[in-house]
């Protein structure tokens, strides 16, 4: 089956730093009046504010809070760096459960001078130390594994395989896993990963974008759907066909679109994503 | 066995396009003063030449003509661009056969404008076409899976899996693999498809540098052994206990090392080489 074309956006989300101009309260009111129905909201977004009432207003906008953007960062060679990280990481699941959200997606981390082998056991480590809490806060924790081109400091989860080896051995109704297209699109196995994770329980995430030819730098040149080479509407299909019923979520770094006037910027979202996604 | 550190230089080659500010003879002369003992060429350092008299003047230099870079770029939507890539590929077999050379590194390509599936059909199918003007030329076509971020338009080959599954469908003494630390460090299954990569027969070229953390460009940032994160000595131990006896092939493209004066730049490689590979 082939995703059909979004006739309406019930099931469009924005991730705040996709219109990183705008603070929090501009896009919501903007992402709303847009008809944007979901708004995943990263933690820079929320400095200096009030997050239960931050939360609160973004409902009162009639916006979903989907996720808070980022925990993670687990591994490092030292000690009290790690200490410090599992710290943070519980901050991140208070941070998301006063917004409201029930979820807090994680960009694992890496630590250039250690072994990618280190870095995936104290990632392991690090989500284990903080299951309790996510618990206790009804927070899930969303494994997203990031492209290969991350695997020296963001992320030693590369791929949706080892993703979903790490999800089903940490084996929790409180991990689960983001697929974002711009990091997997290449792999051969990913719709069958895809399936996998489905199967399991574990899809609790979709994140969209698109990857330009050429691509001008490494983090902050992402394109709008339809601008690249991903199949984005084949692989919802895939993600729907596992199961998945969540949002759609568009997150795109770009300095090139972050320039742009944002209100037509988000018009540019959302007819990439009724026409390309 | 971790492999040990390198007393001599008699498996390092050095390609034309690591030091490329010098032209085909000034590297020849100053590889070969160096102690270097293997040169790998690249197309463009042979334009204009003439390729037998090339080939002989790096051999009276005492160099091994380890491999020609680069043929592939298969993949096109168009026929009549696929047509011109099956011949510019058999022109690259029979340069390779007059420089004196037994092996043509392939970068395989990718069309952005057509699923990457299509794209590794094509691939498939440009190898197969040009396999008996490789025999009959006794140049091995030599795979080279490229890094994800190369996946839009260099290479829909993007794994050693991927090679080795291609190059045992085509199942010929005339296709290898080659594999590149920098393309590949990051993947959790490196060890064991190096293993299956040398235990059918595949294993043909070594190729070392190092990533960069931060790397600034996708391409042109490339770094000297022991500069970055990549386990160079480690995945040597994997390539050697496969069986692999070959050069080490040392392929850096760098903005910032193409400025320096490259003599002393080929004294950072040596260094590096001795020290960190």
């Amino acid at each position: 089956m082939i995703a059909t074309e979004h006739s309406d956006l019930s099931k469009l989300c924005v991730h705040t730093i996709t219109t990183k101009p705008w603070n929090i309260e501009e896009a919501a009111r903007n992402f709303s009046g847009a008809g944007v129905k979901g708004i995943t909201v990263w933690r820079d977004a929320l400095e200096g504010k009030d997050i239960r009432k931050t939360g609160q207003m973004l409902r009162d906008h009639g916006l979903s809070v989907v996720s808070l953007c980022r925990g993670g960062f687990f591994p490092h060679r030292d000690q009290i760096k790690r200490t410090d990280a599992i710290a943070d990481n519980k901050k991140a699941i208070e941070e998301a459960w006063q917004l409201g959200t029930t979820m807090l997606v994680l960009v694992c981390g890496a630590d250039p001078s250690q072994p990618l082998e280190e870095s995936r056991k104290q990632i392991r480590d690090g989500i284990a130390a903080i299951l309790p809490e996510a618990e206790a806060a009804g927070v899930k924790l969303t494994i997203e594994p990031l492209h290969p081109m991350y695997a020296d400091t963001r992320s030693a989860i590369n791929t949706l395989a080892q993703a979903n080896d790490m999800a089903e051995a940490l084996d929790s109704p409180w991990v689960g896993i983001a697929v974002d297209v711009y990091h997997l699109w290449w792999d051969p196995h990913l719709e069958q990963e895809i399936k996998r994770c489905g199967t399991n329980g574990n899809l609790s995430a979709f994140h969209i974008c698109d990857w330009k030819s050429p691509t001008t730098d490494l983090l902050l040149d992402r394109g709008l759907m339809g601008e690249g080479c991903i199949p984005v509407r084949k692989i919802r299909s895939w993600v729907e066909n596992a199961g998945f019923n969540g949002f759609n979520e568009v997150e795109i770094f770009s300095n090139a679109y972050w320039r742009e006037e944002q209100s037509g910027f988000l018009k540019k979202i959302i007819h990439a994503y009724q026409n390309h996604s």
